[in-house]
């Protein structure tokens, strides 16, 4: 943007602006675009490998056969034909026998989340979040000025023997928000006995849970767990996305809850945006009634597994022995912890002149922690760049080591 | 929906959400799709019109020239090749030298109305909207609690002199939310004197317009009028939408605004929603760079003229002679205002039985107040229909009038 001249509105906005700055993740973005950066920023899925021929002959078929209803508005819910597939779509994930009558179809899952937030809380209402958290919903949440409850996560996922405490200290949440699976950041995946843990937690507590699943179908290896949402229908609120299993850029999610919650969600879609593209929806589902999704997710989960492992790979053979890092067995992310005396947010800067670009920890914290932690995503670079990329940032880190080491007494 | 069992959330929603109900528009979509009944009710662009060889080739060299592109995140501002599209659109409109950086694109008009009202408003801040308004904007600003100023309307749009007065009273409103161009529901325009009070009394009281414009290119005869963005570039918030001009089931729109009002509302935009679908902003920006999106907007100018012709030549016709109705040089929507015994709202069931649709006023106020009033839109039906369905209504005109009569003493 240009321009630098007094703001005359500025004492105008609303108070809830004051928390809406320019996130690291966007301002990242510019960084990351330039040519010569290996990026392990953004959690872009990588659609190159999409066959272009499977997608052009999906928005021909929409247009040709369907094109007015693609151009048209379309009702707040969604298209029922897509949302038909996207029941199917949760079958497969385990999650059967969804009505979909119950699923609204959103702007990606982001939307999903910001509408959440909008009918559940009011200013000063306690959530509890995992820490980390997925920084876009503590973005979405943040604009309703919630009273974050962070809960630790460990290699299974969120820590439920703290929520657990929480609650037994009084805390009264209006939701518990988590992604169990290969979560965003920290790639770790909730334990089976945690989720079942988790919803009789909550049930007995009154408490509803978000379950946040955009990585589910991107598995690496070994076997699915359920959904919390399969484990108790009625207490989980379901939100699913397109944007790994298909495109991104088509802005298709959605979310899945009892008619109590829909009949909330639905007048602020509406107000929000009153309909989702047709067009994108239309597309969407036309996709999913080919017979092409399953051989191209197949093909990037492969893709996705070969760069996980390069990343992992990369991290032994070059980072200091005193960090850690988690071993996702699935999605797009790796979580590493640093020695404390490393700063990921100020040392970013250094990190992009060596080229290579990350997400420093404090991102995901609704409360300044994760100086010494930092997101790696592996899912867009070529496995090469990968290693190549955890290699620059190796050398950075054996630098400021140096440094610090020198300056100790 | 399904289901109606009790809510067990019931207690856990926001505030806020109580002011959210089933939309009286919302609900007419489902009337309005059962074949037999002529809508008169939503306002619906006649996308039929639009070629399907001149959209089939504009998503075709999309997938095949930019497709990882359209299938990918964007930034939140949206792409800068389509901003600079929608800044020669404005610069149709008389607003020249719009910078593309100043363009943020948004999911249709729709959701610019969402953001300028979180991050403008506080509950039970004061904002100035027309009255009658549009009821997609109402609902987005009512999430945000807002205390409305409503300012009565006539042919010349809004009566300014009503806000001078309110202005000297002590009102300090947030913003003055406006329709100039055959606005909606009322159809009508604001004059030229009216927008240069407008914009100065703004100006000098420190209050933003919020412009919004999404049929200023849909004018059937007469010279446009300069946009108050032209009048008062500083102070005037613009939104603008290709719903109209293109087709609404892409879901673009944008708003340009001073920098400082964008580096509040891009964080905003990208709490809602990360970005807008590149594929929908890519499709956009290839069918403006054509030449065929001029050709396409004069027949559909011409086919809105007709249909505005067929409406008024209907009620003029048919409807009682104590009944007064606007006169649109534009747009999509006639304002009717009934004897004040009529209430559009417990009317509208007998319509329905009767095979017509329209939205009753009390949909576009803020305060009740609409009873005697209903919107017809003529955009969609043919001109044959729009004369039956008025036909259709005024007969159960007649009908409620010969009943109110004999009930007289």
């Amino acid at each position: 943007m240009t321009g630098s001249s007094i703001d005359p509105f500025v004492d105008l906005y609303a108070r809830r602006t004051s928390g809406m700055t320019a996130s690291e993740v966007r301002a990242l973005f510019a960084v990351a675009s330039r040519p010569e950066v290996i990026s392990l920023a953004g959690g872009m899925p990588f659609v190159q490998a999409l066959p272009t021929e499977d997608v052009l002959g999906v928005v021909e078929k929409v247009i040709a056969e369907r094109g007015s209803l693609a151009l048209q508005y379309g009702g707040g819910l969604g298209q029922i034909s897509l949302r038909e597939k996207l029941a199917g779509l949760m079958a497969e994930e385990g999650v059967s026998g969804v009505d979909p009558e119950q699923i609204c179809v959103t702007v990606g899952g982001s939307q999903a989340l910001d509408i959440l937030g909008k009918i559940f809380v009011n200013a000063g209402d306690e959530i509890v979040v995992e820490a980390p958290s997925y920084v876009g919903a503590l973005s979405a949440f943040s604009a309703y000025e919630p009273a974050y409850v962070p809960i630790r996560m460990d290699d299974n996922g969120m820590v439920v023997e703290e929520l657990e405490t929480a609650l037994l200290r009084g805390v009264r949440p209006k939701f518990v928000y988590t992604i169990p699976n290969f979560q965003n950041p920290a790639g770790v995946t909730l334990s089976l006995s945690r989720r079942e843990k988790l919803v009789s937690l909550c049930r007995e507590a009154g408490v509803p849970i978000v379950e946040d699943n955009p990585y589910g179908m991107l598995r690496f290896e070994g076997e699915s767990l359920p959904t919390l949402k399969s484990l108790d229908p009625q207490n989980v609120i379901y939100i699913g996305s397109l944007s790994k299993v298909f495109a991104a850029g088509i802005r298709i999610g959605w979310v899945n809850a009892d008619s109590g919650v829909l009949q909330r969600f639905l007048p602020a879609k509406e107000a929000a945006d009153l309909c989702t593209s047709n067009l994108t929806q239309l597309v969407a589902e036309e996709y999913l009634a080919g017979d092409r999704w399953r051989p191209n997710l197949a093909a990037l989960v492969d893709i996705y597994r070969s760069r996980r492992d390069a990343c992992v790979r990369a991290l032994e053979d070059t980072f200091p022995a005193d960090s850690s890092w988690t071993h996702p067995a699935g999605g797009f992310y790796v979580w590493v912890t640093l020695p404390d005396h490393f700063d990921s947010q100020r040392m970013l800067a250094a990190a992009v002149e060596r080229r290579v670009a990350y997400v420093p920890g404090t991102a995901f914290y609704p409360d300044g922690r994760g100086r010494d932690q930092l997101r790696l995503a592996f899912c867009f670079p070529p496995d090469n760049d990968v290693t190549e990329g955890i290699r620059r940032l190796a050398d950075l880190l054996a630098d400021e080591s140096a440094i610090y080491r020198s300056l100790q007494p």
